[in-house]
C-alpha cells in the first residue's frame, strides 16, 4: 500500500488575532506543524491545536520559529548557534508539555519561515536545528527539502528526515522551487496541484516548469490552509490521492 | 538526621540584562527557583541556570510568572484561569526541555511574583496552579507559605508541598509576614536571620514581631542574592544551620 | 444645525494579524480611535491608518492601552501610576509622529479595554489618564462616559471631554451599560440601535432597559466594525442621522 | 574657541533590569543617546533620562533600535525599507513626547547596534534612517560616521550630519575602525584614549594602528559609560580637553 503525509502549518493565531482556518483544515490533513509562542502562537491556542490534533489522529510537529511576532518570524534574523539552540529547545519543550497534558507524543519538527529557509541554506542554522534536536528531541523526524543543507546535516547526524514537497508550487530542473518573484511560480488550479502531487507520490517525478521530468521523492505533502482557494486544492488533493488508493496517514505512522 | 532545604530565586538575567549574583548564591543553595521566560530568564539563562544547579546538586524549580518582563511579573493581572493553567504549563515544559538537555529531572514548582502572592489569597490563581501541576507534573513539589489558599487546595488535590519560611523577614501572631510598609518587616542583621531560621528548623516555631512564640513549621528557607547584604545573610544563614549539625539539601532528596 | 460624532477603534491590526474591516467602516466614521502598539496596533498599521482618516478626513485619535499584547488590554493590571502616565506619554508621542508625518493633528484621547475601564471608576487609572494629558497634550478632547471618575477629573483639570454613548448597549436607570452577562445588553437590531441614537442626539435622553426614559447627553456614539452586523447598525445608524439632518463630523470639527 | 561634544548611549535600563552607570555618566558628557523601547528602555527609563539630560543642559538623541530586546538590538534583522522608516518614526515620536513633557527639544539621532552598522554599508537601512528623518524630524543631526553610506545619503537628503569619532578604537588607514577581533582593537589606557581625541579634535588627524596619520573630521567623540574603565577613560579626554581649552558642548550649541 501506497502512503503519503500532507502536512500544514497550524495554531497560528495570537491572543484576539485569529489567523488560518485550523478548523477546517484540520479534518483533511495528517500532520500539524504547530506554532510556539515565538513567531506565532500562544498558551492557549497551542493547548486548543494540540487538542484537535489528537482528537483526529494528526501528528504533531513542533513549528519553531525566530522570536519575532512582529515579523511573523520570516525575517531573517543573524542569531548565534548557541542561543539558536536554545531558542528551538525552549520551544520544543513548551508544545512537549502540551502533549503530556493531552496524553499524545510530538511526532515531527519543522523550522518556521525564515528558520526554515535559511536552515536549507545556511550551515550554522542548519546545526543549531539538527542540534537542538539531539539534545532533547532525538528519535523525531524533521522536515526537510531533499538535498539541502539540513537535509544532508541532519542525515550525517542520524535525525530521521522527512523529504517535504509542495503541491502549490513549481519546481526548477535543480530539483528547488522557483522563486515566488516569477512567473508560474505558484499553481492556483486545484487539478494541477493534485496532478503534479499524484506524479510525486506514485511516480516519484515531478515535470518542472520548463516541461522536463526529474526526480523527486515525497514523504509528506505541504499544503495551506489561510485562504479558500489553499482549501480548495488541499481537498482536491486528498481526493485525487484517495481516488488512486494512496492513504494518507502521519509520517509517524509509516515512514521509517 | 535534620535536613532543611534552601531555595533562591535564579536565572532571572535576560539578554544583555544581568540580575543577581547566581554564580556565588548557587554555591550557598540547594535549590533554585529558575525564572522561565514569561516575567524574566530567556532561553540562553535558562539553559545556563539549569546546568549550573545540575552540576553543584542543586534542586531545580519552575519559577513561572505572569507574562510581564516590563513589570517583572509583579504587577497582579487578572488572568482568566484556564489562560493562566496554559501559561503555566507553557513554561514548565520549557525548563523541562532544558532539564532534559542536562540529563536531570524538575523538583519542585513555585510561582513568582505577584501570581505567587495570589495564589496565597485567591482561589482561581490557586486553582490554575495547582491544576498545571496536575496535568504536566503531578509528582512535582510545589512550594507554599502554611494556610495559604494554595496551600489548602494542594493538598485536596494530592499535591506534595514544601512549607516555605523566610529568613530575612518577621512575621504576625497570625503567622502572615509582617507587611514591607510596615517597620521591622525586613530583618538586616545575618546574625538575627540566623537565629530565626534555626529556631524554625529546629524547634518548628518562630517569634513573632511583638515577641510571642508561634508554631512554624520549615521545609524550605527562601533566601536572596540579589543584593551583598542578602549574600551576607545566605552565608550566616548556612553556617549556622551547619555548626548545629542541620544538613541543607534539596526537599527532592529527603522530604516525603 | 445638529451635529454628532461616529467614533470606532481602528488601527487593531499587528504584523501578519488583520483584526477589523478599517477600510469600510473609516468611510462610515467621523472619529478614530487608533491603537498605538501597547495592546494592538503597529508602526506599519499606525502609518496606514493615520493616512487612511487624514485622507477621508477623519478625527485621529490617541487609543492607549495595557502593555499587553496577548490580552488585547481587555486584562486589569496593577500598574503604579506614574508607570501608567509614562506609558500614555509614550503612545501619544508615537501617534503624533506618524500624524506630524501626514500632516494632520490628534483631535482626541481615548483609553482602550481594562484601562477604559478602569478610569471609569479607579482614581489611580483616571489620574494617570489626565495627568499624561496635561503633561503633552493639554488642548486634546478626553472621550469619556458622562458621570465617571475621569469624567469627573477632567473637568477639574481642565481637560475638554466628549461623552460618548453607546449605539448597540442598553442602559440602567443610573445611565450606566447595562452588564453583558446580563441579557438585553446588546442591540442587535440595526434599526433599534439608529433609534436609540437618534433620541440621545436630538432628545438627549435614552429609554433605559425597564423602559424609563433619562437624560443622556451624547457628543459621539461608539460603534463598531469588526462584524458585519456590527457594520450594518453603523450603516442604519448613519443613515438615519442624515434622513433627521444630523450632521456627522469630527468632534474636533464642532464641539467646543 | 575650539568646541567638541561627548556623546554617550543612555537610559538603556528596561522594567526591574538596571543597565550603565547613567547618572555618573551624565556628568561628564554634553550628548546623550537615549533608548527608545525597541533594544532597551522603556517609557519610566526615557522619561527619568530626558529630566536628567534636560537639567544637565545634555543634548537629547534618539537612539533608536531594532525590535529586538532580547538581542538588545545588536543583531542584524533583515527588515523592509518601509517597515523599517515606520520603526524609526514610532521610536522618535516616543522620546519627542517625554520631551515636551520636559520642555526640551530632540537635538539629534542616532541608530543603535545593528541598525548603525548597517547604515554605514547597507543602503535600504541608509535610506529608511534618512527617509524617516525627512518625514518628522527633518531639522534634527544624524549621527555618522565619515564617508559610509549613511553619511553620503543624508547629505545628498539635506540632513546635517555629526561626524562621530571613537576616544577608545583604532584605526585603519581607510579611516574606518580597527576590527574588535584584531588585536589593537581597543584602547584601555585612558592617556592614550585622550591623547587620541585631542590629535583628533586640534588637528583633524588620526595615527592609525600602523602608525600613519590620516585626516578624520570629528564633531562628537563617542564615549561608554557600562564599565568602571570606560568611565576613567571619558574622564581623562574630559579633563585633557579641558586643560587643551577646548570646550565641550552639545553639538547643537555650536555645530553649523
Amino acid at each position: 500500500m501506497k502512503y503519503i503525509d500532507l502536512n500544514c502549518d497550524m495554531g497560528e493565531s495570537f491572543g484576539a488575532y485569529k489567523l488560518g482556518n485550523d478548523e477546517e483544515v484540520i479534518e483533511l490533513i495528517s500532520s500539524a506543524n504547530i506554532a510556539c509562542g515565538f513567531h506565532a502562537g500562544d498558551p492557549n491556542v497551542m493547548d486548543h491545536t494540540v487538542k484537535m490534533a489528537k482528537e483526529r489522529g494528526v501528528g504533531i510537529g513542533v513549528h519553531m520559529g525566530y522570536p519575532d511576532l512582529l515579523g511573523f518570524g520570516r525575517r531573517d534574523m543573524d542569531i548565534a548557534k548557541d542561543d539558536l539552540v536554545n531558542y528551538i529547545i525552549y520551544q520544543i519543550g513548551a508544545l512537549q508539555a502540551f502533549c503530556k497534558k493531552h496524553g499524545v507524543e510530538i511526532q515531527h519538527i519543522k523550522s518556521h519561515g525564515s528558520m526554515g529557509n535559511m536552515s536549507y541554506v545556511n550551515h550554522t542554522v542548519a546545526d543549531a536545528v539538527t542540534d537542538a534536536i539531539l539534545h532533547v528531541l532525538p528519535d523525531t523526524k524533521l522536515f526537510v527539502i531533499a538535498n539541502t543543507v539540513v537535509h544532508k546535516l541532519a542525515v550525517e547526524k542520524g535525525i530521521s528526515v522527512v523529504r517535504e514537497v509542495f503541491a502549490d508550487r513549481t519546481y526548477t530542473n535543480e530539483g528547488t522551487l522557483v522563486s515566488r518573484k516569477q512567473e508560474g511560480a505558484v499553481i492556483k488550479d486545484p487539478e494541477k496541484a493534485a496532478d503534479q502531487v499524484l506524479q510525486m507520490v506514485l511516480k516519484g517525478t515531478v515535470t518542472t516548469i520548463d516541461g522536463t521530468v526529474i526526480e523527486m521523492a515525497a514523504d509528506s505533502i505541504c499544503v495551506h490552509g489561510d485562504t479558500q482557494g489553499a482549501l480548495e486544492i488541499v481537498r482536491r488533493v486528498k481526493s485525487k490521492l484517495e481516488e488512486n488508493n494512496v492513504t494518507i496517514a502521519p509520517v509517524g505512522k509509516w515512514l521509517t
